[in-house]
């Protein structure tokens, strides 16, 4: 006794999903056909239309349906800053903030050597070319404060700084309402060591 | 600043599988799409497969793609011994361990009120007739050890005994090399008062 070969098709093909393993495949393959069939038919539908409209932003490399996305078409925003982030749900992070005025850069990733993401494997060429399309004067750096994120920022920083650009980061502390007791040693030691002078 | 809508529309027909919110279904979406466009192909057209080709096997509502299984397509197999089980991975575990020779009856679920599923939506009516097809001696009763599992198997057991079968529950008790030591206590318990004569 097998398992159905269609079946057994959709329970692997279910396993390329990342934090997808044997096991969950299985049960997401059983609802789909079990369960429901009209959200299993959505979501074919949804994988193929994604992947035939879906397309990198020229710019700044997001995911758009356009040749060029929404923020980078618009006039209004700051010319002169480029914000860099490591995916595009970071620059809806940001975004959804109202903090930022300027354009983004996304990466489509971060530099992790033990992963095999090397200096090849995220946007770096584009971005040289986009920071230095000589409107842009600031560059700040936001990506994760992870060990990978804090690397690409130095490798970024270093960079662009060769090219004579302005390289910010944003800044690290602690959380807004966040209390001194409840903060880890390492925020708490970097809010003292990145302290501002009080205006 | 919005999310793509063939984007949008992936991560929320992503959300549908068991167990993806919003974060897993946004981290899915973006692999598909960046990382890897061959597999969500290749998910898109098996979901599609599965659905096409898919079916309950007519006599033990197992997944199969053709109108019985191989199993109940078997001859050699007792025709007078029937195994309920909750769903085909139950089936499949069964068989593995090549300790049954009987026919299958896959209820694709469980009695669970809680979760509105009632006798009416796992195949009560058709395990009924397929138990009473005159050749059917013993129903063994292999539905999972927890609250749902227990009160289906009571409930069948009241079903199919009032129709003359005999009726049997698989056993209950420690593990193969288990150590009362490292036992649950209510796992032990049962042990104990399901003790059986030593032969």
């Amino acid at each position: 006794m097998s398992t159905p070969p269609s079946l057994q098709a959709l329970i692997n093909a279910l396993k390329v999903l990342p934090g997808v393993g044997p096991k969950s495949a299985q049960r997401m393959a059983f609802h789909l056909v079990q369960r429901d069939p009209a959200g299993a038919v959505q979501l074919a539908q949804a994988i193929i239309d994604a992947q035939g409209r879906l397309q990198h932003c020229r710019l700044c490399n997001t995911f758009a349906e356009t040749d060029v996305c929404e923020i980078c078409q618009d006039e209004q925003r700051n010319h002169s800053q480029l914000c860099v982030v490591e995916m595009p749900t970071d620059l809806w992070a940001i975004e959804a903030t109202r903090a930022f005025e300027g354009r983004y850069f996304v990466l489509m990733g971060r530099l992790s050597p033990l992963d095999g993401v090397g200096v090849n494997d995220i946007a770096l060429r584009p971005l040289i070319s986009r920071a230095l399309d000589g409107e842009i004067e600031e560059v700040i750096l936001a990506t994760n404060f992870t060990t990978e994120g804090e690397a690409t920022a130095y490798y970024l920083s270093e960079l662009l700084r060769a090219r004579g650009l302005k390289v910010s980061r944003i800044a690290r502390g602690l959380p807004v309402g966040g209390e001194l007791e409840h903060a880890d040693p390492a925020t708490l030691a970097q809010a003292v060591i990145e302290r501002r002078d009080k205006p």
